[in-house]
């Protein structure tokens, strides 16, 4: 990662992680749920979702703060998924970002609620923001709740459980992996752009980015599950194969998984040139994220 | 419970229930994901939230199509919170309403899903309802997120998972209820008077209303845990008993239970009185909640 995209990054991280303190520290809710909903959320990871909007907004935009409460309510609907999905009736994971997962941490009953309760206050930070008109709270609601819901995530998540132990063409993998990992990233960079004030046409063209993008992550994470260091990501190695997960190297052999990454990423380059943002920082994050090792 | 109100419950439950398989039927979502949801949600019960709604609309305002979407989103978040409730990891429950519990017909995992499916779409079809305005959803957004979260029914749900196993004094348990239950009833009354254009004064006094009525269903329903009947009441009496929650019965003996909720009555209806609403199906419906024998 170059210096420059490595400096505002940082920046971007420490202000979420800030302006989410300060969320917090005026919540007053019962301890342990306050503790768990914390817990997940400080465990920090990459914020992906939330710079990737903060970025977006950039292009068009000049004050950050006009995000804020989208950035943080993505980042939570993002940490309530990850609590559920390693719950043991789900991916059954001990281990998150090197530490316990929710549940380990606390127990079942906890994440479950904490999961709930980080989802339904995501929703309520944006529609308290005073910086924000009726109509720009319920533009981002709609697609955040469309964008993690039924249609979207959600479905990601149930057809992904679904598709465990059996052998899914690569076009169904796809169609999984854009809902589950890819429509929080359309989130993403919709809102950032919206808030920002992109003309229809670049929303369009951005939001073709954000499906190579969301492709691009999930085939680097399935590479990472098979030739990458617990040290480094946070949580055990090979358990997609452990879950007979259908993954990209599964399917296509590792090298096949390298090339098919290397498409995805031509594809999103040329969706950025035509929304004219290939002079942005979404460039240093899209070779960042093709290239990551955790 | 008298004909006139009957008939009245029977008209909205009849079209609540049509309006959100309309909503349903034009829901695109894996088939598992939306047959889950709507097990859930069409095993009936009393539809108390949704009725409310309509009722307190009514004392003001003229056509219930206006809090529709409101009223089914309601019934969805109260039913997720049942599901989520139900699992093995919080009350373990198998039965619900004479039926299966979610898990127990499809497994832990839809069941989480469908819950989380819930809560997101209720959210999703307040916000993309025609007849509100932005400011008007933004109200009701913010209500059912404040009520059902963490501050509201999670907190509720969570002091109460803690409270299992021990003894709790009765003003605690109160503070429990008024999350776990009371914090939707009060959703249901206000949004129902605001989105009719009840006055601020009004607001208030059926804020105190339903709190009262919170308490008044929650007494009722732990006496029923103690002297209901199986084929009524649809789920496995003495429940509460096996997982040591603290009830009013346990606190205060059955006869000190019915006393209490006689006295939550008396304060129910004085504040109806205050609120110029005594003469609404509002009172009879609180005697009926109170009296109700499922």
């Amino acid at each position: 990662m170059n210096d420059n995209l490595k400096r505002y990054l940082d920046k971007y991280r420490k202000e979420l992680e800030q302006s989410y303190n300060h969320y917090f520290s005026q919540l007053d809710i019962p301890s342990n749920l306050k503790q768990s909903m914390l817990y997940s959320l400080e465990a920090g990871g990459k914020r992906l979702r939330p710079i990737l909007m903060f970025v977006s907004y950039e292009v068009y935009g000049t004050s950050i703060e006009k995000v804020m409460s989208s950035a943080i309510a993505l980042e939570m609907v993002h940490t309530y998924s990850l609590i559920h999905d390693d719950l043991p009736a789900i991916d059954d994971d001990d281990y998150r970002r090197g530490k316990p997962t929710n549940h380990k941490q606390f127990n079942e009953a906890t994440a479950i609620l904490a999961g709930n309760a980080l989802l339904t206050y995501s929703i309520e930070l944006i529609s308290t923001d005073p910086l924000l008109s009726s109509d720009e709270k319920i533009q981002i609601i709609q697609l955040l709740t469309e964008t993690s819901g039924p249609k979207g995530m959600l479905a990601g998540q149930i057809l992904d459980k679904g598709a465990e132990k059996q052998a899914v063409p690569l076009e169904e993998m796809e169609r999984i992996h854009a809902l589950k990992t890819g429509e929080l990233i359309r989130m993403a960079i919709y809102a950032g752009a919206y808030l920002g004030g992109a003309s229809e046409k670049q929303l369009n063209h951005l939001t073709e980015y954000a499906y190579y993008l969301g492709l691009i992550c999930q085939v680097q994470d399935d590479i990472l599950d098979v030739t990458g260091d617990f040290s480094k990501i946070g949580k055990s190695v090979g358990s997609d194969e452990q879950n007979e997960k259908s993954t990209y190297p599964r399917l296509l052999g590792l090298d096949g998984a390298i090339k098919q990454k290397e498409f995805y990423v031509d594809k999103a380059f040329n969706s950025l040139r035509l929304a004219n943002a290939e002079d942005s920082l979404l460039t240093g994050l899209t070779k960042y994220i093709s290239e990551r090792d955790h």
